[in-house]
């Protein structure tokens, strides 16, 4: 099915970003308020289910690369996503059809949105993760043998780059690069993809999915009843298992913030002096969940960390002693499970030394 | 005049050039190496009389940007500068007539004879800094308003990347950040220029006037001999201005290595407890000096450090305690004495609180 965005499905989209980002893929509430102004604005965003995309049409990937608390500010110019895929198309000698999300998790879920608003592109409902990670080549495009370049890198000062590379690895590297050197204010256009690239090798149906996940999040209130709500339409509408998987305090984070990726361990107690403990390992995103050193929950499956109170989903920059926390899983789509996505997408690519297990096999 | 590279202008070239560098620019026995066995191969390496450009002639110049002593192995492939002349001809939409250096001072003067060697494009016999500097916008192209971009940024993994950018400082700051993510390995091919550029904004015969100083050098014996035929040959035959500084030897080197700079002061010492001492401050290049806290000599003159033995330039890498050294200065040229040559190359550019103070005006 396809659709037009229309304001009252922001802030559903941005709850079900967050919670499909895994702790990752920056904060999506500035998204809400400023899409909420293009469309008031009467910029006009259409969504094309993935199966309605002629073969030879051409789709963009579009993310944003840097630091998601400067990008507020940063996208109210927003020239750069327009030169950047200007440029792609120069290069490519064809005329760009579609765009796409590179990762449905957290705000880069919604940077194509902004992009469709001010070039007039249709936006794919679907990504190239169905989560966040923090490469951007750890996408089911790149796993699934497509280029990731021509690569366009472009800056709020005007900078415009254009990369190719013999690697998507190699690609990555070199944007990020750009994006520190830009400021930490960078967006990339990769990943040039034909519409039956995109139909095989896209986790379909994804901004519905977000939206569904918001919707359902919000159409009631407490943990309990907001996790039945959710893990219910997600296992009738959609066939994917969720678990509620511990509730607790946060008692430590240690980070190390290093060559732009943010690793470390959070530890969650349950109250009382028998109380289990959970052990939640990350980088930028959730990964691996231990619970009294059995392991849980096992990267792609999606771990996400909610305010007990709110329901809302916490960013890993966001956790902080004391916080009053659910832990909630939610099963990864198959096209992140088989053995080559797991070889780029799996704990031991993250250097954890255990397999994915799937939550799926867990008692309900 | 246009001229025919000969194996036997090779050795004198790369004299020249490291004595025109005033210490930076890279190493050029390297070069020496590899060009004899590329024009041993058969590879003619035309060079062309600026005067001789016609008007709408497209022009690239050349370098290397990166660590030198890395450069040796790496060159010995070389498709990186042919996939990245190829890669601006096909942007510009235009067939590429010749090749410039950016800076004759060191390695980079010998770049564009490589590049030359591996595509077939003759050389200007010019340059845009008549030496060398730290940076890649200090060059006469951009003092005198051309642009750098497109920019092309080339690595030995293959990667080929345009830059785009509203100035040319923001230019060079991207390609210094691709390189070290490139493993200080990149070849830059940027100011595409016309004919017209060239003959107005380019220090004319640099090339010629490198050989000149190597063979002046390489034609006599002794430091006292050398130095008379090199300043009585660039008096009589280029009207160039050269001062015996000092010798001593080194007695102290102090440095700082950061964000891609070498920073430092040397320190040299006649012999006796009553001898001057001469201080050497240097970013790369050498950049002003003091005998016995007059200054003596300023950026953008070019000052030199020869081994007392060879005469043979040292590096400002290869500065080390206990070398007897002479000291030597050559005049900069005319474009970039001007004030809006000396706002980017003179000493305040480098955080010298003097201004320039040409040699030319000392007793000779």
């Amino acid at each position: 099915m396809s659709w037009i965005l229309q304001a009252e499905d922001l802030a559903p989209i941005a709850l079900g970003c967050a919670m499909l980002g895994s702790g990752g893929g920056g904060d999506t509430h500035c998204a809400i308020i400023l899409l909420g102004e293009l469309i008031r604005q009467g910029h006009r965003i259409p969504i094309v289910d993935p199966a309605h995309l002629a073969t030879e049409e051409v789709i963009l990937t579009v993310g944003y690369v840097g630091a998601p608390i400067v990008l507020a500010e940063k996208l109210l110019s927003g020239g750069e996503i327009v030169s950047a895929i200007d440029a792609m198309r120069d290069r490519l000698g064809r005329p760009i059809d579609a765009l796409i999300a590179s990762e449905i998790g957290g705000l880069n879920g919604m940077v194509p949105l902004i992009a469709s608003a001010m070039t007039g592109l249709p936006v794919v409902d679907a990504d190239g993760m169905g989560r966040a990670f923090p490469r951007g080549d750890q996408v089911t495009f790149s796993i699934y043998g497509h280029s990731s370049v021509p690569a366009v890198v472009a800056g709020e000062g005007g900078e415009v780059v254009i990369i190719t590379a013999a690697s998507n690895a190699r690609s990555e590297e070199l944007t990020r690069a750009l994006s520190v050197q830009m400021g930490s204010k960078a967006f990339s256009i990769e990943y040039p993809l034909s519409g039956e690239d995109v139909r095989r090798h896209a986790i379909p149906r994804t901004l519905s999915l977000a939206r569904a996940i918001g919707r359902a999040i919000s159409g009631t209130i407490g943990a309990e009843a907001r996790f039945e709500a959710l893990a219910s339409m997600l296992d009738r509408q959609w066939g994917i298992a969720t678990r509620r998987l511990f509730a607790g305090r946060i008692t430590a984070c240690s980070r190390d913030t290093r060559g732009g990726f943010d690793r470390g361990m959070i530890e969650i107690a349950q109250s009382g002096t028998d109380g289990q403990l959970m052990r939640i390992a990350f980088q930028n995103e959730f990964l691996v969940a231990y619970r009294d050193d059995a392991l849980i929950a096992t990267t792609p499956d999606i771990i996400s960390i909610v305010d007990a109170d709110t329901f809302h989903p916490i960013h890993s920059e966001g956790i902080r002693y004391g916080q009053q926390v659910e832990v909630l899983a939610i099963e990864a789509p198959a096209l992140l499970k088989t053995a080559e996505a797991l070889h780029m997408v799996g704990p031991r690519a993250f250097g954890h030394d255990c397999d994915f297990q799937p939550i799926a096999a867990l008692p309900a």
